[in-house]
């Protein structure tokens, strides 16, 4: 059996995704569909709107073998980060194809990239180093960096690109067995904010309308498979709310407050007097949105802060990102039939541990922040469902199809 | 000038306490009354009814000429602590006399008391330990031993003639300068849950009646004066809640379940493992008196408990407590005329800094723990009232008459 990987959160998945998982399977053949997915909170350092379980059951219904979750600790951070945990974790449950989506849609401009990179590494770093100075944030300063390379046929200031870039720089540099493919993205781009094709949408403005009110469902259901909309529905019909930042709001500002200046540095991305900021900005912030914006600096990107609050809520710190470089289990989210067979026969030769019961990893340093995450998200809802959710997180058996 | 101190709550102001109130004045003579008061929470380790701007212009409005803070370090302790505090205070603010509420009304039975303790430390602390083997609680151990030693006239075993035994300690061992006087309570019991008599009712009854409905004012009004009422009706309709810990109880769980466990060790009255109990606890309770009767054990008093809830949503810690053992300022809340010239006598005279503008303590380690619980205390209100409560903490000036 050959299988293919692909890195996901499916906030919610969507008719993109679909066409996107059925162009994957028919690009490369596989018989398996193995996705990496975020769990409760995402990359760009925001609450999934519903829990991993009910996107690991969109993402079964529309055809993904195997779901495995992409820790918090890899999941919550810069692109290089989440790209070489997603792409290790893929490799981990020997995937023979890695396939990710881009404007692009040819491979090639990304291994080209890479291979030029690799070259000007030195190049690459003082660019950035000087860019950094001019006091830009971490990804505009590596977009100019990159820039001044002229790296040809690929714009690595766009987010996309950068993500795909660094897939494809994992594979290449520790994972050579992995054959990476790309799928030219159609229609709406990541950030969209409004609904203008007939089927595709971008998941932001999905998210939009849904937090908008539960009655608009019926709006973007021709956006999304039946199959996620009637998830979407049970989701809300158990637990009453679409989670966003600021049902967080005010757990993150009590937070906030009551901490100690150390305690704040403690956490991670907290650099640079960013813990001064966020103090005086609780003490004034009425919601989610005004506290970001009275952080923000030219330094910071709204993502970058936002994946600060992330850590602040879930009490991420630096000393647990530092000591966590590498995945050390894969912990199945869920699976098909074909899911289920492709992992018999790959079993014996997984290189980490694959587990389905998480009461075995009690005191293992990466699940302890996957629980707190996980905890933290549920605090969000009322009770009972808090406790409800709460115990979901080590009650919950691997999802079937 | 003379003047008489007293320790209240004021949770809320109640006719009981303004018994207490003139009986002091009558029988002390004294020209001045200044009360210490537990801030935002109490000695029982809950959050107070109203704020403690809302109880100061109660006191001032039932008599009361100075309002100082007892600061959280001192407030949220067992008796012994909070008495000591509490009376060092007092000293500092020149006061001739303490008056207290006790059940015998005679103050020998305390000065003998103290004295018949002073002579047999020894063995008491023997009996104590004793007791503490048994896995009693600490209250109940003290009071074994209070009881072996056979002390006339006093029993060591109710709660308040603990604290009046522990007023008039810390008088006779550290403020010899000071008289003490003990007034007779009347007719309800500190823990009373009901109302008997006609015009007085315990604090407890009187807060139940209000937690189940603002509708129950009418109701209480013959228990409070009509200055109480009209305080509690403005702080309810501008704050929209009277606090309780079930208010707290979401921050709380969502705390507890996202610690690590060696940063539950570090918060103040956390030993022998109840940082366990307290985990457990969270992943199942429903609301706050599940939490506490989930961790609750023959070792700890349920008050015991309530603090070291206090203590963790306050983020109030172990190093903190070690290292604050001694009131180092003097906060002042409110002040009637008569206050205001008695401090302008004694001012040169005062033994600590009065502060009026808490932006002076910016830094000092025990202001920082009355922020963190002003803050925690402002976190269970809804925005904008919230930011509006955060901000009070800094820019309420002293409440005049």
């Amino acid at each position: 059996m050959k299988a293919v990987g692909i890195v996901v959160e499916y906030n919610p998945f969507h008719n993109g995704h679909l066409y996107h998982l059925q162009e994957t399977k028919r690009q490369t053949g596989a018989d398996c569909v193995i996705a990496v997915m975020s769990g409760n909170f995402l990359q760009r350092g925001e609450p999934a709107l519903v829990s991993k379980w009910a996107r690991t059951r969109m993402a079964l219904a529309a055809g993904v073998d195997i779901v495995v979750e992409l820790p918090y600790m890899f999941a919550v951070q810069a692109a290089k980060e989440f790209a070489a945990g997603a792409v290790s974790l893929l490799a981990a449950l020997d995937c023979d194809y890695i396939c990710f989506g881009s404007e692009s849609g040819d491979i090639h401009h990304f291994t080209e990239a890479v291979k030029a990179l690799a070259k000007q590494e030195d190049k690459y770093n003082t660019y950035l180093k000087k860019a950094l100075k001019t006091g830009v944030s971490y990804p505009k300063a590596s977009a100019l960096a990159f820039q001044q390379l002229q790296i040809e046929n690929l714009d690595l200031a766009k987010p996309n690109n950068i993500l795909g870039f660094y897939y494809v720089k994992a594979i290449m540099e520790e994972h050579e067995q992995i054959t990476p493919y790309t799928i030219k993205r159609i229609a709406a781009g990541y950030h969209d904010q409004t609904i203008s094709d007939p089927s595709i949408a971008s998941a932001t403005s999905l998210r939009n309308m849904l937090h908008y009110s539960i009655e608009h469902l019926e709006k973007i259901a021709p956006y999304i498979p039946e199959s996620t909309k009637k998830m979407l529905y049970e989701y809300y019909s158990t637990y009453r709310l679409f989670h966003q930042w600021n049902d967080y709001f005010p757990l993150l500002k009590y937070r906030i407050l009551t901490m100690e200046l150390n305690e704040m540095r403690e956490i991670a991305d907290m650099d640079e007097g960013l813990e001064y900021r966020f103090k005086e900005a609780s003490m004034e912030a009425k919601n989610f949105a005004e506290l970001i914006d009275m952080v923000k600096t030219k330094r910071y990107t709204w993502t970058r802060l936002q994946r600060t609050c992330a850590h602040i809520l879930t009490n991420f710190t630096k000393q647990q990102k530092e000591s966590n470089k590498k995945a050390t289990y894969i912990r199945l989210l869920g699976m098909s039939e074909t899911g289920r067979t492709y992992l018999k026969t790959v079993k014996k030769q997984l290189s980490l541990p694959l587990i389905s019961k998480v009461s075995l990893l009690e005191d293992h340093p990466i699940y302890k922040q996957e629980k707190k995450a996980a905890f933290a998200y549920a605090s969000a809802l009322q009770e009972p469902l808090r406790t409800k959710a709460v115990k979901e997180e080590y009650a919950t058996p691997p999802i079937g199809k």
